[in-house]
């Protein structure tokens, strides 16, 4: 083959790898879609564990069924003590590296260790669903000296969640929007984690290798990384009057607008306004209205590249969320990870099913048919 | 888009995700070259750090540079101690699980663990070419209750990780061949871990991420595992008169023979024929002959094969070599990973010098539409 007959598809934008029935994305119009089910609907009337069900199984479950994956998900929040040892040792790691460092090494402490099947590889997803919030909680209270807090057996998923940070109940409103969150981060089709979770996963490793890898993939900035990066941002420009020079000088400087633009979505991310609402309730109940009114800043400067498709996303009202909630910076992107655990199973499943080896090409341009020269008459 | 415009690609086969000057791989003819050097001329000429050198600068070293470089790898073969704790937390895992794991952890001890420019990539790289082995036979130690072996400081590196399986000096001819199996397996194009690393650093995720990740898809039976799997089949088939009646029960079940076939390769993959000698003389050496005697057995039965482009590969005759120099089967992927950091390397380094989030595509064929029911309602 000439170099003239190869296309390169850089970034492998628009390339089609394969087929899925989870999720549905129209990103020209703005549509998400988890098994068929609108995301606006499931964010208002649904819960995480339902919604996780729902990835899964690819039905609503009943009450019955519902009850029995809520069990199976609590039964398994505790981690095993190993596991505590190992995020001691690497306590002064960014949480994302003590995650990814915890659910790898969580592969040898499964009762399926040994069993690639796809019931198997359930079990073990649905075993990372409540270990993977415990090893983020875990490791944010051993890197501040503290014991870690012995998970909930009565509250919900992100009751849970929030719990584990201090051993403090959370508020309903703060479990709700916490639920909500998870709910919007449960899966989104193949982004660069899910992707990479199913590369791994197409050469037959098991579902911890590829979660593991899913995480490394996640914590790069480009992907994971903007909740961080805005809130960053909303300190920066401190109050809601200077958020135009602001983003002005952002972009006169070609720098971007960290939760602004996204691969897919050239509409708005339906996920964007659920948080929204959020942010400006939980702000102004909090007394600190202000964050709701930079954002809103924001994105009134941003108005202007609507039109090229440049939109919020998910990133730019979550991290307020988190904040609001009293969480460090640098557990944001773990907390997408917490909810994205259902996603990444059911596409390690889909991609088991009928599985093959993911290995694109690159085109090589450098020189060739170089002769060797022994290192003496270099 | 209608379904009807949407190609899959499934396997991504035949896609172009990007341009590389780091190796040349022509299938057809058979042919593989690092920086535009033939690996017959390397295999023969060259030794592992040589080899790496020059896949991370472009060019062979001089003298200089390469006494260098080799003081580099050399100066970072020891573990933190830290990293030995974690090893011992996982010390029943399967080797590439600790491998991963020890990786993973790795990242907060690295001197550069903030830097993601490229300068510091190639540092952090070469100093995990040098740690991996130390992983790798830590932890083999480890899960054996005995102590990690100190590594050397004046063997060079194929010599030093045969030294720290149990602290005897090898044999010239077994650092000889290891050395070999390194530059063998030092890069491969973007088979499917190096890809994997490509797309976790493609998040701008640090260079510990996609090794993490790398060594995530590397442990897929589909990817690393031949050479573990060819040395099961060699022991089962026992001796050589007994090879073709195996193969041919193996194909009329339909079963894949271990070790032939590459996704690239449909000639002869010119990494095999260099392992092939190594097996002779090594095998006569060791007054196992029948080894190779076995894998020959099996080559000549596959040759009705060879027309449809199904030839041994790298991993048929590396098994017999690493049994041979007392390595138990569990190691030989890990092995794999060992001689192949300074690959994954470079195409990290690369991936950051234009970088670009890669995420396809999957087509969604499921139900659209669905109506969210109450669950008192299902």
């Amino acid at each position: 083959m000439t170099s003239e007959d190869i296309t390169i598809h850089r970034g492998l934008t628009g390339v089609y790898f394969d087929r899925s029935n989870t999720t549905y994305i129209d990103g020209k119009n703005g549509v998400l879609e988890y098994r068929g089910y609108n995301i606006n609907e499931l964010a208002e009337q649904s819960t995480f564990e339902e919604t996780a069900y729902l990835l899964i199984h690819g039905t609503l479950p009943t009450q019955a069924e519902l009850d029995e994956y809520d069990a199976e998900l609590k039964s398994a929040r505790e981690l095993p003590e190993q596991i505590c040892d190992v995020l001691e040792m690497v306590k002064d790691s960014h949480p994302m590296d003590a995650l990814r460092t915890g659910v790898s090494a969580l592969a040898s402490f499964d009762p399926d260790r040994n069993d690639n099947s796809v019931e198997a590889t359930i079990r073990k997803g649905n075993r990372l669903t409540s270990q993977v919030p415990s090893i983020v909680m875990a490791h944010h209270n051993i890197r501040q000296s503290k014991d870690p807090v012995k998970p909930s057996t009565v509250l919900n998923h992100a009751g849970n969640f929030l719990y584990m940070m201090d051993g403090n109940e959370p508020s309903a409103e703060a479990m709700a929007l916490m639920d909500k969150d998870f709910v919007l981060h449960a899966d989104h089709g193949s982004n660069a984690s899910a992707f990479t979770a199913r590369v791994v996963a197409g050469t037959a490793a098991d579902i911890h290798g590829a979660v593991t890898a899913g995480i490394a993939a996640l914590s790069g900035p480009s992907h994971g990384g903007a909740a961080e990066n805005v809130m960053q941002m909303a300190k920066e420009i401190g109050t809601a009057d200077k958020a135009a020079d602001y983003v002005q000088n952002l972009l006169s400087n070609r720098e971007r607008v960290m939760g602004f633009g996204h691969r897919v979505y050239k509409a708005e991310d339906p996920r964007a306004g659920h948080l929204r609402e959020g942010v400006k309730s939980l702000s102004e109940e909090m007394g600190q209205p202000e964050w709701y009114q930079i954002l809103e800043a924001v994105v009134e400067a941003m108005k202007p590249y609507a039109r090229r498709g440049i939109h919020a996303n998910v990133d730019f009202f979550a991290g307020v969320i988190y904040y609001l909630n009293g969480m460090p910076q640098d557990l944001f992107v773990p907390i997408f990870a917490v909810g994205r655990i259902p996603g990444w199973t059911i596409q390690v499943v889909e991609q088991f099913e009928h599985n093959i080896l993911i290995r694109p090409l690159l085109q090589y341009i450098g020189e060739r048919e170089q002769k060797y020269v022994p290192i003496g008459d270099r």
